[in-house]
């Protein structure tokens, strides 16, 4: 057929890939069926080739068993909160001069601003310093030790500082056993410890927290012998929570069965009064709960011989890092990036940001947050998005997941299981990267949280955790 | 063209009306195109005439300055909860021997079972019967006074009972100054008042609220001032409530208000704990405050000239009523009809079901309930439905509403108020009769709840309020 015969035809186009080029053709008249394909891992030539090789690997070891394995425990988790402790009493390795902080190893010399205002915080609260500056003496004397949060079967938001005398929660992983820890997220919203705040109020209310309201909490829990998480955060997915960002309904839920508990438990009325008026004063009550739930199930999906499961995804503020289940407890890490989308507090701007911080991706890591933002068309609202980008950033996840959760569900995909377990192949494969919902802090101690919106993984983690899993497994 | 000529081209179907001729083209593989097309008014010649005349009409009176009128004091109203009182003491028109009841005027001849149940309670609880024989007996004596919940500015959900010494709600309708009452929702679930059932633990439960419960209520709502009925219910749409049949939010959200509040002015710890725990109990303790909001804002829109707004749809279980703005108090009655589509506790079927029955479809009246169906996913997956189908039950409410409300809004419609107003014409004109969410109650005394559904307006009731319409305004 000659060129002029074949434009006398009808046409019948197949288009393959970038959808713009049917839009074109939309725009001229013709018809073209449109195949939503793209190139086996972004066309990344280094993903091929460890693909390539990860495929070798899956011939000589069962990588689906070991994954399915992985999944099942963290599936099979049922976190309780079962008390309240003080973190030198209670949380396994810390020491009188430690100080726990979110996400990979870090030193004092490579912290960012946000997590500096809060080691200062909490070396005052310890009363080891009397003010800003005689707190940046010790920190950076190297007579504290600074250890991950996540070394220490523990999680923290943001800065995720905790020092010897703070309150934590402890929680049960009911089917294996295994404990994990936070510390209280009262001491403020905006101006907080977590967001790099150390002035005056935010010391006066974790002493008050240490004094009131840990030991009432603690009372009441005891009293009521456990709290079930996971039956709290299934039911706040029915009710506009992501379990992230979005805490509204699991921190009434949590109000309503631990208020009558209080009362019982806790003698003088105004002290009763106080702790109510606490948690109801903050939404984000159950952010610490809802990651210390994550961090007990995915704890025990730990060390599955051969999973390529994510386990811990955490940022310090100046790196991002995950860590996988058949790979033990190495970080892969990269620099941490300042969320590309967000809204920020008036005022402010992308350039006031600090890069990404904090170990609430646990709950993405765990399935939910970002792979749960179907369920809150408030929370994507509130960022500037619609229900419908809603529904697109949670269906992509299903694309790099291992399966879906038999117990947290999402109402409007039909009650479908959030996307559970972070596949590093999967991702690789898809060149899809997880969805995480976050807060921003203001890059330098001292002022706060300043805005909201959505993180992307960096892809290069992913392309640092297959070669070692390759090599160990080769 | 012939015949046999016609069938060898091929057809290009354009269907108009009926969905099903439609599907039988695409069986035989034709395509068709759909045009979705219905009669105005459903091709009834009765409603063709009543809307000419309707037409008549407005072009003597401003009924579109009407309805805005009505539908702006709907939406301006600022529902409070003020407090508590007792029935006799604070219900206008109420008087000691007199019962009211739930939907249009009825005797006690006419009354369906579960209606009978809860008189029976009533009287056992007033002292005046010490069992079901004697109640029955004064109950028929003809010394008893039955009179409607709306006709005292009250609602009441199911039976809808309340007798002179029960403790109620006091709604005050900030904007407007008129108030609202409804009686407490907290003797039971299943076997509650409300459902006809007049066991002992029903009656004791009544006895413990009006001595304990209601005085906690009270003095916790005065110390507060009072409660903001219509920010807890935008707030509870945003968090998977439809605000008719399901609730957990909302009461969620009264508890951390309130329960601060009752530690505060309630002293036997005793006594808060088990006020709290009534609360927490009974995810329906917001039901009442929800319609009490509806009625009194909706009160506030009643007798405005040459309104077609629906200002009350009620159902005492024998018959359905609505009243409508332009038409005074008058109620427009056909017979209650067995809701059609619902979800039955095991054990129990069709057959069982009373006849529709309870004031609570104010809440469908002022925008809720079933007009925010697509609110609540949770609920209406519970009784069989797709969150598909709730948006669909949704839409078709806007279209015969006269606007949307600028408060209450629909997080999974991007955020656009609930349809708000029913008008009479549009619902004739449309032939789309309202969708109401509720609750099934068994058809004779005693036994109680048996299943939840929807229902839908019988559209008699409208062609029997057109014609009022019409000839008042002639």
């Amino acid at each position: 057929m000659k060129a002029n015969e074949l434009f006398k035809q009808k046409l019948e186009v197949i288009n393959v890939g970038l959808h713009s080029f049917k839009e074109s053709l939309d725009k001229t008249g013709f018809e073209a069926l449109d195949v939503d394909w793209k190139p086996s891992a972004g066309g990344d030539v280094e993903i091929v080739e460890m693909l390539d090789k990860f495929e070798e690997i899956k011939q000589k070891i069962d990588v689906d068993g070991a994954n399915k394995e992985a999944l099942n425990r963290l599936l099979s988790s049922k976190p309780k909160l079962i008390g309240m402790g003080k973190a030198i009493d209670v949380i396994p390795g810390m020491k009188k001069n430690m100080i726990l902080h979110a996400g990979p190893p870090i030193t004092w010399e490579r912290m960012c601003g946000p997590m500096r205002g809060a080691v200062i915080g909490a070396l005052i609260y310890e009363g080891l310093a009397k003010d800003e500056k005689q707190a940046e003496e010790i920190a950076s004397s190297g007579e504290i030790e600074y250890s991950p949060c996540h070394h220490h079967q523990a999680v923290g938001p943001m800065a995720g500082i905790i020092s010897p005398s703070m309150s934590v929660y402890i929680v049960e992983n009911e089917t294996y056993g295994n404990r994990s820890f936070s510390a209280m997220n009262d001491e403020g919203f905006v101006k907080s410890l977590r967001m790099g705040v150390f002035s005056p109020d935010v010391i006066d209310r974790l002493r008050w927290m240490e004094k009131v309201f840990y030991p009432a909490l603690d009372r009441a829990i005891r009293f009521l012998s456990s709290v079930d998480l996971k039956i709290i955060i299934a039911q706040a997915l029915q009710m506009g929570d992501e379990a992230h960002s979005r805490h509204k309904a699991s921190t009434s839920l949590l109000f309503r069965i631990i208020a009558p508990a209080i009362v019982r438990t806790t003698h003088d009325p105004l002290e009763v009064e106080q702790v109510l008026k606490s948690i109801d004063g903050n939404d984000y009550t159950f952010l610490n709960l809802s990651m210390t739930a994550a961090k007990a199930s995915l704890d025990a999906a730990r060390n599955i011989d051969g999973s390529t499961m994510v386990v811990a995804m955490a940022r310090n503020g100046t790196e991002f890092g995950i860590q996988v289940s058949g790979l033990g407890d190495e970080w892969f890490t990269v620099p941490a990036e300042i969320p590309p989308n967000a809204l920020y507090f008036a005022g402010f701007t992308k350039e006031d940001a600090n890069p990404d911080i904090g170990d609430s991706s646990i709950t993405e890591t765990s399935g939910l947050g970002g792979f749960a933002l179907v369920a809150s068309p408030t929370f994507i609202q509130f960022i500037g998005g619609t229900p419908q980008d809603a529904i697109n950033k949670t269906l992509s996840m299903y694309e790099i997941t291992l399966g879906e959760n038999n117990v947290y569900q999402l109402p409007f995909l039909n009650f479908r299981g959030t996307p559970t377990g972070i596949d590093i192949k999967l991702v690789l494969e898809k060149g899809i990267s997880p969805f995480i919902d976050t807060a921003i802090a203001y890059k330098k101690p001292g002022i706060g949280l300043i805005g909201a919106g959505f993180a992307i993984v960096p892809m290069e983690v992913f392309k640092k955790a297959m070669p070692a899993f390759i090599k160990k497994y080769s």
